[in-house]
């Protein structure tokens, strides 16, 4: 089914960990998220393992609203460092490691992006990645003069077009393009110089891009939205998608659909890798990795649990957090109602039920063989082409990835000992783009 | 006149030095300004030297027309590195040299922009500075889906309406309002945030910012404008004003009304710093810098210098070059009028006009001495409270001033041996900014 015998690995360092609570657990620095000391020590640590790619997840303003109210001010989400120029910091300072960022194509000029993901990929000599996506909240609408977010159909229209312009702007000169040639005074082959002059339904911009082409041709683009506006960018113009089913099942059905679309695009299979998202609970038996969970969820701020179940169920502050679930009639929206059904079938508690919903990714919770075993299968029988780690905590829930889980999946031949390249599109496996190709 | 016994000195260090044809100098590498470590040196340069910063203007985007013919390809300033990533790199390498860059209030949100230099701010741990720009040509408006550059009057206000909003967002967090609780899961003081709502005529942001309040309380905010929209939003809220007199008589005359304008915004004198641009050709010997600088001018090509005068006259590439300026009766700018009547007056060659108009800074060239000569009087007599350095090549024209100049500014006590700060406020005497002050 694959070329590659060996997995991709990205790691998102996005905050302090996948987990809602992590930033209360006490090996975790409350503040990280606004250090670049932080992220730096955790860009190297995953450089000195030789994964793929560091992946910072992006919103262009607090996206939750304050449901129910003080909710907003437990949560650690609130204040963090750019993606883009913390990118480009980290660059500087590491010299293997992929650099993959958001930046949503809602609110952004596609000349600024493109410019931005060529410099860069130029700083770091070929390791940047731009992961394309659509803003959706009402808070991040408010932060750029709009009343009411885009529609789905205008959003995905719109990011579409933005990728097509950026790509052209990357585009904009030849490897060759510049002579510099002192004696005759010739700077460049104009020859080699290739002017956008896109016009389309949303955008109108001529080029050229300011910038030379990149040392990887183009920076990766990457894309993490699995509806259908998604799925056509992703089997256009990506890269990598970052993909985020909980089942074998669903990933395999994702991973072939995704595939087979290829084609249309005159796109090899090989071309795209799908990395399903991860969120490994390691230890050395099963009971201390299970210890390591419970520890996080017991750590969850009753005030935040509730927080997640306001958008479904509604407001639960009155209620006793450890007493049933109330049977609410009002709520009529079908994950609202599942959710309400599950907890009365199971008799579980409010706190139980948010315990249940917290995690935004797969969760693999065992000791280093339960781990590989799981991943072994979804990567050799067609789910995934490798991983995206969000691990719970940072440093440490990377920290054990790489103590544990590694050597086994070297030992199993199924992950790298050294980078086989300086650029990202090198280490993935994928060609560098020459111009034209 | 002023408070501070020593001046202020930053350097541009865009493309390959300020000279147009730097590029094809023999000590200048060509495609300098695509190697983040070029500029890195020479940062680290400028920082060995305790200068107060480095500084990048930037245009989105080629802003000259291909006038005559072939002019562009012979032009270095057709590609570089973007640069705000740049600043985060760079601030990732250094530790103590100011970081300040150029970006365009015409075509950028001002959340973007606030975060942006936020998170440079805290990176390079408070040494960031926003340089306010407006985007005046027809070539940028082309990149950004509009048909015309925005006008004079619109551009300023809407520049000054937009400093006003990134300011209210670098306001979003006070000092201590992230508590971090782990105990209690209290992660900030809602008392401490603040909302910025700001409903104007040109943007509409809520806010707040999802980056804390940064070292230097804000970053620095740099004008150059020396019009009247420019000479108000300095007055308003830069630090710096970096500005481009060519003698002293309206050098003065600027520093006045600048000054004089602080008082009604409730600012003293000292908070606003006048930092005219000067590139120093400087020489063991009065002939020796003579010969650097006719050495650069020889270097400019005859289709660049056309360039030059097209804009004023037109196209003289018809013309022989090293033959009288011809008496065009059809041009009727006054600009071209007054460089016609120079040329005829004085029998200027084509090539002798666009020599003289070859710089766009003031230029001192002459010995070491003669060159803090010429800045001491300047800094003394309050045309300056310090100097933007343009060096007409990188890295030589940096070398010479820190090898040549530095001692003798150091010798009369006119500039700094050491740093007085870790950040670029502190540095340039400035008091940090607590919120509500």
């Amino acid at each position: 089914m694959k070329g590659n015998s060996m997995m991709k690995l990205g790691v998102s360092i996005r905050y302090l960990g996948y987990h809602m609570a992590a930033w209360r657990h006490p090996d975790v620095p409350a503040d990280g998220s606004l250090q670049f000391k932080y992220y730096l020590a955790t860009a190297r640590k995953a450089e000195k393992a030789c994964l793929d790619m560091i992946f910072f997840a992006d919103g262009v303003g607090i996206r939750a609203a304050d449901t129910p109210k003080g909710a907003l001010s437990h949560d650690s989400k609130n204040a963090e460092l750019e993606p883009l120029t913390l990118l480009a910091a980290i660059g500087a300072a590491t010299s293997n490691i992929g650099l993959v960022a958001t930046a949503s194509t809602t609110y952004n000029e596609p000349f600024h992006i493109a410019r931005k993901y060529a410099s860069i990929d130029h700083i770091s000599g070929g390791r940047a990645g731009w992961n394309v996506v659509t803003s959706w909240s009402q808070e991040e609408a408010w932060n750029f003069s709009k009343d009411e977010h885009l529609g789905y159909d205008e959003r995905y229209e719109r990011a579409d077009e933005f990728v097509d312009v950026v790509k052209k702007l990357w585009d904009s000169w030849e490897e060759d393009a510049f002579i510099r040639d002192k004696q005759t005074g010739q700077f460049y082959d104009e020859a080699k110089l290739h002017i956008a002059h896109h016009k389309g339904k949303h955008f109108k911009v001529r080029g050229p891009l300011n910038c030379a082409r990149t040392p990887q041709g183009r920076p990766i683009i990457v894309q993490a939205g699995a509806n259908e506006g998604g799925r056509i960018i992703a089997a256009k113009s990506a890269d990598v998608v970052y993909s985020a089913p909980f089942d074998i099942a669903s990933a395999k059905e994702y991973y072939l659909d995704l595939k087979s679309r290829l084609a249309q695009y005159g796109r090899s299979k090989d071309q795209l890798l799908i990395m399903p998202g991860l969120t490994p609970y390691v230890g050395r038996t099963r009971q201390e990795a299970q210890d390591k969970y419970d520890q996080l969820q017991e750590l969850i701020h009753p005030i935040s649990g509730l927080s997640i179940l306001y958008s479904a169920i509604g407001d639960l502050s009155g209620y006793d957090i450890d007493g049933p679930v109330p049977d609410l009639p009002q709520v009529n929206n079908s994950i609202g109602r599942s959710l309400i059904e599950i907890a009365r079938r199971d008799n579980l508690t409010i706190r139980q039920l948010y315990k249940l919903r917290a995690s935004g990714s797969r969760q693999l919770i065992g000791t280093a063989e339960d781990i590989v075993d799981d991943m072994e299968v979804w990567f050799k029988e067609g789910a995934a082409d490798g991983f995206n780690l969000c691990p719970a905590t940072l440093p440490g829930g990377l920290d054990d990835f790489v103590e544990f889980v590694l050597p086994e999946l070297r030992r199993r031949g199924l992950f790298r000992s050294e980078y086989e390249a300086t650029t990202l599109r090198g280490n993935l496996g994928l060609e560098k783009l020459t111009f034209g190709k």
